[in-house]
């Protein structure tokens, strides 16, 4: 068992409706030692792969994946919620719907950040239905840049979104993925790996 | 002149409407290692503060105080956009008005995160207007916890938020404050600190 997994069973509260809350360690406060080891977990399963940029999503992939750019040695760029007057100019979009919030978002990365020499590390929070990432993957494709890797804090193994992204070749890369879970009892049984 | 005010002068873009683009190291693309370096900065600005958390705001926010949490040793909070069905139970909330999307959102924190032990160090990309701050200081006092002082990567100088801060008696650190620009030019003059 490694430490996220460690760390879910100790404060993560399950909740009716799928609900795995970690807003105490990951993505309301962040417990930014874990995220170190997190990140230095990911290092080790993308050893060898040659990244130039890690891409994620806001908001709560940010954090993780800015402490997980310090072991990879590359900047990070969020995908943005679009909204902003600040971003003109030509920008890669995709519409990506929220498990959690239940709306669509279009999100956008300005051209000038991502192109066809980029090798991209996914960063994100949580996987349910895959939709944020199918978004990213989407992106980075527009871009013509290259997926290198994925790596997720949490996935939900019982949810379509990892079998999705595997089934599509990428080398996904979750450090907790929830089998089952019970908000009557509170269990929680991860996936061996 | 201090790292963030030469890559300020280097790859900021003055636009029209008082608008200073930092989009390529600052709130799109990230420079972990520009932030790296800012963080140690603001660890000797607030040598001796008693910091028990970092308290941001989404989205642009996130990344900086991540990196900076680390040279404090302590947990970072942020402030969330008041939608998700999975924050339950009590909250602390502001309105903010924001001076880059003209809309004001009504941003939340568990109150689970913040109480009267803590001492609070507030940390964000941008100061114009003061709303976000202030937004952020009138959840911190709702806590009842102190704000312990205020880091700020860029401050637009000739705007009010930095003198309304700073008259309320906060330690407000702003590593870049920008006093003129010019968007025909494209000149950008910092106050001397």
């Amino acid at each position: 068992m490694n430490c996220l997994e460690e760390r879910i069973l100790k404060d993560g509260i399950v909740k009716e409706g799928n609900v795995l809350k970690v807003d105490s360690f990951l993505n309301h406060q962040m417990d930014i030692d874990l995220f170190n080891k997190m990140s230095k977990e990911w290092k080790k399963r993308f050893e060898g792969k040659n990244i130039t940029k890690i891409l994620t999503i806001e908001a709560s992939g940010i954090g993780i994946a800015c402490v997980a750019a310090q072991y990879f040695g590359v900047p990070v760029v969020f995908a943005k919620k679009a909204k902003s007057i600040n971003l003109e100019g030509e920008m890669y979009t995709a519409e990506v719907e929220s498990f959690t919030h239940k709306n669509k978002n279009q999100v956008i990365v300005s051209k000038k950040f991502l192109n066809e020499n980029d090798h991209v590390l996914l960063i994100d929070d949580f996987l349910a239905n895959g939709c944020a990432l199918l978004g990213l993957i989407q992106i980075v494709q527009a871009a013509g840049a290259t997926v290198e890797g994925i790596g997720i804090a949490v996935e939900k193994g019982f949810q379509s979104g990892g079998r999705i992204i595997r089934n599509l070749g990428y080398q996904l890369e979750s450090l907790a993925i929830v089998e089952e879970m019970d908000w009557q009892t509170g269990e929680i049984i991860f996936r061996e790996q």
